[in-house]
């Protein structure tokens, strides 16, 4: 009687007392790339509260949240789609969608998680509940041609905008009925290497690699097609060494303009939003990788290649000019904003460390200790539009 | 001893097993304004699942939530402001502040909560975790003289922008110390009745009662002062008869264009959000109320004044044309749209219910009673500033 009711209480306490109540709103979890981990954080106490292994390949992984911010899906660069459940801090279910993947997404709707594969070339749609496989869409841009995706982001309405760096196309699928996405395919230019939304959800831009230029989809007027913009974007008539080639998806709107990355330049570009007219420049320490804008739009935070690593300069958006140069720790890969924005988390890869930084005064707010760190997502991030 | 086991257990089935393990991203509450009750709802099932009472005088009530979207601060009228957990469905701590007062914020960080207040009339900083009094800032514009308080909105930087209707004056609280708030004044207009801040939390704009016009602060420039804008904006030359000044929080900015209720009229206006001059004007219905851009900014939903509260109607930013007609209850008080968009929902508060419709379809996508509903707060407001 007595170790039946111990073997009880035991499951009481395991199924409950050893989980704290906590809301979701101020959780998030960082990559840890080398090791196949990811640590869960609070933004609130600026502390990991719980570390979870057997991710796989996680370079280039990339997360997005369930509309109830309670569970993660982290895309690894292996093919791997896992779920997290960030409350009971375990991998819920992990599938193998694919031998060669680079980012996901999940529907307005939060209903269902899309994976982009360059092997096979596509995007997979899963319930977002079960990871039971609904449908896909093969990246076949000519009879027997595949090619990679890229820039995959979701859009309003259940649809997912991507496009096709072997295809030159931008594609987007409507997922309103999941089992029966329906796609349109718009020509982009020569190797479309990454894409965006705007914060907006109503443009879509792909840049090319084979190309200067950024295509321009408006997503409000899909039948206008794709246009060139930003024609002198890219390498220009001097073909400079580039380090790496920078993230569009950090590229940042802010106060009426857009703020990019030069490629293979020491630069940020100015665009007007409105026209996409290049309108200035920014002279910055290094080849810039991630531009991002503060939530509100005041600050422009930017990291840079090798060997500018372990830079970040803050560009004030209302004079035009480099506020705030810092040194947060070596190889600073990734950054991300606070909610509301009174903080960024920076990872500095070869210090073993997330890196804490007030937005106001730039000081820094503390650090913790992570293996390699790379990527750092937020849940503020399940109600947004364009991830 | 069975006894003691049986009072054990239930200590542990109620303080753990009765309360489900949830996310907090898709939860929000409505206010049952007659009754002083609050409905917890859950914006993924669409469905209530709570109710909680003993929360005073409800009408005009307002509600922020905290930065881990676990706890709600709700406003009432009468000075009452509640913490609510959201996760074990029940008041945490309850004060009554003051006498009389309309609504409030919480600052950047989540730690301070303001109320504003008209009757002694000034602002009050509490902590968000104990309720704790923190300081108080007596809205004395003059020796002696202490106006009402209105349009209490947080900016970046923990700060809180706030007119005097009495003063005329746009005032801006630091609270960096929480306990030496640091005050400063600038002359705005006769009247300030109501105000908000741009998304960005970039410009504070203050509706005038005592005159037409509209009073604007630059709060990244605010040593330029506050200048008047949209100077037709208000009754105008014919005095008309104005059944509900509308909601100023309703104002919205989308596609480059501020969305605006005429006062009096069955209009909407569209102002530039650059340049702030009036661009056109939309025929609805009624006289507007709340005028709402849904999150990706392609949809302006449009509620009015009795007599024609029983109509809904829907404008697209891109043409500028009312696209739909809808009649989705009595007396619909309030609209909120989920975090990404797909849905809407309403508060018919002569029908007992709330409605929700989907956004792309409008099909009525479900409806559940509430004791005459009015405003209705989803916790993904806990990472937007100007709230």
């Amino acid at each position: 009687m007595r170790l039946v009711l111990l073997g009880l209480f035991s499951i009481l306490l395991g199924a409950c007392g050893g989980i704290p109540l906590r809301g979701t709103g101020d959780l998030g979890l960082v990559i840890e790339r080398a090791s196949g981990h990811v640590t869960l954080v609070n933004t609130s106490s600026r502390q990991p509260y719980a570390r979870i292994g057997g991710l796989g390949d996680l370079s280039h992984a990339s997360v997005v949240y369930s509309r109830d911010a309670r569970y993660a899906f982290v895309f690894g660069r292996d093919g791997g789609l896992t779920k997290i459940d960030l409350l009971e801090a375990r991998i819920v279910k992990r599938v193998m969608q694919s031998g060669n993947a680079i980012g996901g997404s999940i529907s307005q709707d939060g209903r269902i998680v899309v994976a982009q594969n360059y092997t096979p070339g596509g995007i997979k749609a899963f319930d977002a509940e079960t990871l039971e496989l609904l449908s896909e869409v093969p990246a076949e841009y000519a009879p027997g041609r595949f090619s990679k995706v890229v820039g995959l982001a979701d859009v309003p309405g259940n649809k997912f905008a991507y496009a096709l760096f072997d295809g030159g196309e931008i594609w987007v699928s409507d997922f309103s009925e999941p089992k029966k996405p329906v796609t349109k395919r718009y020509p982009a230019g020569l190797q479309p290497y990454d894409g965006l939304v705007t914060p907006d959800g109503r443009h879509y831009l792909a840049g090319l690699f084979g190309e200067d230029g950024v295509a321009l989809l408006d997503l409000w007027q899909p039948e206008k097609g794709a246009r060139k913009i930003l024609e002198k974007y890219g390498r220009g008539e001097e073909k400079l060494p580039v380090f790496k080639m920078p993230h569009l998806r950090g590229w940042s709107v802010a106060a009426g303009r857009a703020w990019l990355p030069a490629i293979g330049r020491h630069e940020v570009l100015v665009a007007d939003a409105a026209t996409w007219k290049e309108t200035g420049r920014v002279a910055v320490k290094g080849q810039p990788v991630f531009v991002m804008a503060s939530p509100d739009g005041r600050q422009i935070w930017v990291n840079f290649a090798f060997p500018d690593n372990g830079w970040v300069q803050v560009i004030d958006t209302l004079s035009g000019q480099v506020v705030q140069t810092l040194q947060p720790g070596k190889a600073v890969l990734h950054m991300e904003f606070t909610p509301r924005g009174e903080a960024v988390w920076l990872s500095a890869r070869d210090d073993n460390r997330v890196v804490i930084h007030d937005t106001k005064s730039f000081r820094n707010l503390g650090s913790f200790a992570a293996d390699a760190p790379s990527g750092i997502f937020f849940t503020s991030r399940a109600a947004r539009i364009g991830f």
